[in-house]
């Protein structure tokens, strides 16, 4: 394989057809050569302070910005989605680096525990114990086609590794390259600017598997952050398994997000419910991880107002341009799939474009019973398209409840006197969910402390973690033990002189 | 499969001979009895208030202890292990419990995180959003040979996956069903005494590899905890990893725990050097995972004097039982093959007894050249062996610690004068080890808060986690974060009143 000798082209997303400039096709040669450069960065870049690698986060994100409107339009050419979407993507994008930065400056992710020496203890004397969290080493990012910023080349992926100290090679969504070139562009002039050590950041891209398959085999890379669907990130988990030294894969993959309306919810505003849920399943062509798939309700006057309205406002739904025709050809075969099934009736369709990648939005409903004996009914068909479950009586709820794979959420509509019913359900979906939310919508994520963008599997590969929220940094970090290690040769942060949060014998100091 | 149709026995580790009483093996149905009883007893179990949960980790311990001395001498005929070890490690044992309840109070395990509502913001308000950590669900572990209570039935698996809130169905190992069979007793009455839910804690043993297959496949059970050998940790691993829902492993497996000896430390004090190393490696007839199978010092007089005393040690060191036959024999093979290896010399050959299980302990010696031409030389071997490795300078040895695979420990012996050299090898260290040591011995691991018993691939199978320590408790928590959820429903630990640690906006309040 020579390097560059190939090329590949974006796609307008709308049309379908080809978009230049040429971007090389990275090869076997430049994803041995990217590792072996984070592998040579991580020494020096393992090794910055807080300060040093908090502002590094924020040029990133001010060298992104300065891209200008440039980005947003090529993005937006790339992947059919509006400018407005865009323009807020990138702000969370810029908004999280800043925030993982603080995270930095902080020191708490450094989670220093001290323990110290009891020389005078019987029967044995206890040694002085110091414990950081390390970084694991350089992680190999794959960039997601549904958010060609927030979950691509600098998304967050990228800025928990950044900010856990371990250097990123970037695996870029081929279905975006002209957005990735330009924020990987970005990266390393802020790795420049700061004066970060070469290979801190490295970039592949191309169409098909084999890259992605190198990039993970390498031996260099020392964790994977994942974000796409279930087959992708259970072929990479493989891969990562059967290396002679396996290492984690922290794929997010498939979710349905169940959609609990209970009685009173639906008999007080079932209408609005139902125009408000459709807003959220057709938002940005129902391309999210967090898409609302699924909806559970008790039959009754309030199911009844909810669909009518929902059919309603289906109709007024514009057809949407979708990311890739790969990712529309499988959204109309997902839905084509579940509207063939036993049982399952269609409720409306949205407006049917006339663009090349567009695919109307789709409503369905079922019986209770239906799903009860079918579980493929609750399969993702990733898209705007929902199934809506009517049960007979609340055990049939909680008997699908029950029955459902890991999810990413699951939201409940309710009114005060449908908590006890909501109560009921809490521990079950405690058991299946990362995130429960109440009266609002699965599709915004906030980008916080307190977030969870995780869940059991299948929603991600280790639902002991999040890909969203200043969490995210703990899944590339690992615990080093000091024991009775002479003061000057600690790392800085373990010294008693060293004014980062800790536990002593387990309290805060 | 009949239930109880077979019964086995355990073996006094000191002739190999059977021992009474009989005891049952269990069969595929008491598998599914006990995972199906630990699932129905998770939902009351994980709802335990701190203090409950605390309170029954103590009785665990003062039950423990009402079993007297009729359990170390049980565990002393199956195990080949002296009294006074057993003494030592039973205190170990029902002080982990103790100190895993201290933890339990502190409310600190349960990650509290508050990003309070920002109604007001704009261009869109943030909704509550509160995190707390919640258990997998019913835990799979699985006694040790070498560790008959701080690593088996109430061992440090057991005691953090209760503290987690997760129900435990123990296998345990069939080298000492009888003490096992007495601490499961010990565990269960503790159980009923604190009200604790029926099937929070089962019992499983029997010999043959089926049975923990069978538990591993089980659909109730969320997470393994193991500790042995690399082979036996592996298959469960792909286990896991193969089921429709895969769970994780955490495997503490092999490790040679490589101790290097600087130049001043060893012109000062060689020879004590020397004979303090033979008593590591000795102890316990060398059966700990953190046992020192390689010394790595420069060629000169001080590594002679460490090697003359080490032999002149080496020779006064009786045999040792060893726990089983089966690891009797590994060992054997194990120091016959290092010993039949180019190069390898061997130095030292401690006493030959003439118990049925005992074996010799053995010191050998090899050139780094050697060592870096056969990557063999740095597998472990279970057992009182233990290889010194001449480098020739200190290239020689940083060269040989980057090949090493991940290790539970390392170990320095230094002086003032040899930092300088020690300080460049600890960033290969970081990277390959879970603990670093100076000036001491790597076979003793205290039960703290800063504790690492870990350490990457294939140390164990998740080099993220300790299994020592009260960090271990992490292992059996994933995050879950509730969204405009009203306070009423709301875990009384995320409730505004609620008094426990936690992180508002990232900082503790």
């Amino acid at each position: 394989m020579q390097a560059n000798s190939e090329a590949f082209r974006g796609h307008d997303a709308s049309t379908g057809e080809e978009i230049g400039p040429d971007f090389p096709v990275s090869t076997a040669s430049d994803v041995d050569e990217a590792c072996k450069a984070a592998a040579q960065a991580f020494a020096a870049y393992r090794a910055t302070s807080s300060e040093d690698r908090a502002a590094f986060l924020e040029a990133i994100g001010d060298e992104i910005m300065a891209l200008g409107d440039e980005l947003l339009e090529r993005a937006s050419k790339e992947t059919g989605l509006p400018l407005a979407r865009l323009t807020g993507e990138r702000g969370r994008t810029v908004n999280q680096l800043r925030l993982f930065a603080q995270v930095v400056r902080s020191d708490r992710w450094r989670g220093v525990r001290i323990d110290p020496a009891m020389p005078d203890r019987t029967p044995l004397p206890r040694p002085d114990l110091r414990l950081r969290m390390v970084p694991l080493g350089p992680v190999a990012v794959f960039g997601a086609s549904n958010f060609p910023l927030a979950f691509s080349t600098a998304g967050g992926d990228t800025a928990s590794a950044l900010a856990a100290g371990c250097p990123v090679v970037v695996k870029g969504h081929p279905a975006h390259p002209g957005t990735d070139s330009m924020v990987a562009g970005a990266i390393l002039k802020a790795a420049k600017t700061c004066g970060m050590p070469e290979g801190v950041f490295g970039h592949l891209q191309g169409p098909g598997n084999e890259l992605g398959s190198a990039l993970v085999r390498n031996p260099h890379i020392a964790a994977v952050g994942f974000t796409g669907s279930r087959g992708g990130g259970l072929a990479l988990l493989e891969i990562a398994q059967q290396r002679p030294v396996p290492i984690p894969v922290f794929a997010e993959m498939s979710s349905v997000n169940p959609v609990i309306l209970f009685e009173q919810a639906l008999a007080a505003r079932g209408s609005a419910l139902g125009e408000a849920f459709v807003g959220s399943l057709t938002m940005g062509a129902g391309q999210f991880c967090t898409n609302p798939g699924l909806v559970l309700a008790l039959e009754g006057e309030g199911l009844a107002a909810f669909e009518k309205a929902a059919i309603a406002a289906m109709g007024d739904q514009p057809a949407q341009t979708m990311l890739t025709t790969g990712i529309r050809d499988a959204y109309a075969q997902g839905k084509g799939v579940l509207g063939s099934k036993d049982k399952v009736e269609k409720l409306a369709t949205g407006q049917v474009g006339n663009g090349k990648t567009c695919e109307a939005a789709e409503l369905f409903a079922v019986p209770a019973s239906a799903v009860l004996a079918d579980a493929s009914l609750l399969e993702e068909v990733f898209g705007a398209a929902s199934l809506i479950v009517r049960c007979s009586g609340r055990d049939e709820m909680k008997a699908i409840l029950k029955a459902m794979e890991g999810q990413l959420t699951a939201t409940l509509h309710m009114d005060e006197g449908d908590r006890e019913a909501a109560g009921e359900l809490l521990p079950i979906l405690e058991q299946t969910c990362g995130r429960i939310l109440a009266n609002g919508w699965p599709t915004g994520v906030e980008v916080s402390h307190a977030m969870v963008h995780g869940g059991p599997y299948p929603a991600t590969s280790d639902g002991r973690t999040t890909s969203v929220g200043t969490m995210a940094i703990e899944r590339f970090l690992r615990p080093v033990c000091y024991q009775d290690i002479p003061a000057e040769l600690l790392p800085p942060e373990l010294r008693e002189s060293a004014k980062v949060p800790n536990l002593v014998d387990g309290e805060p100091k």
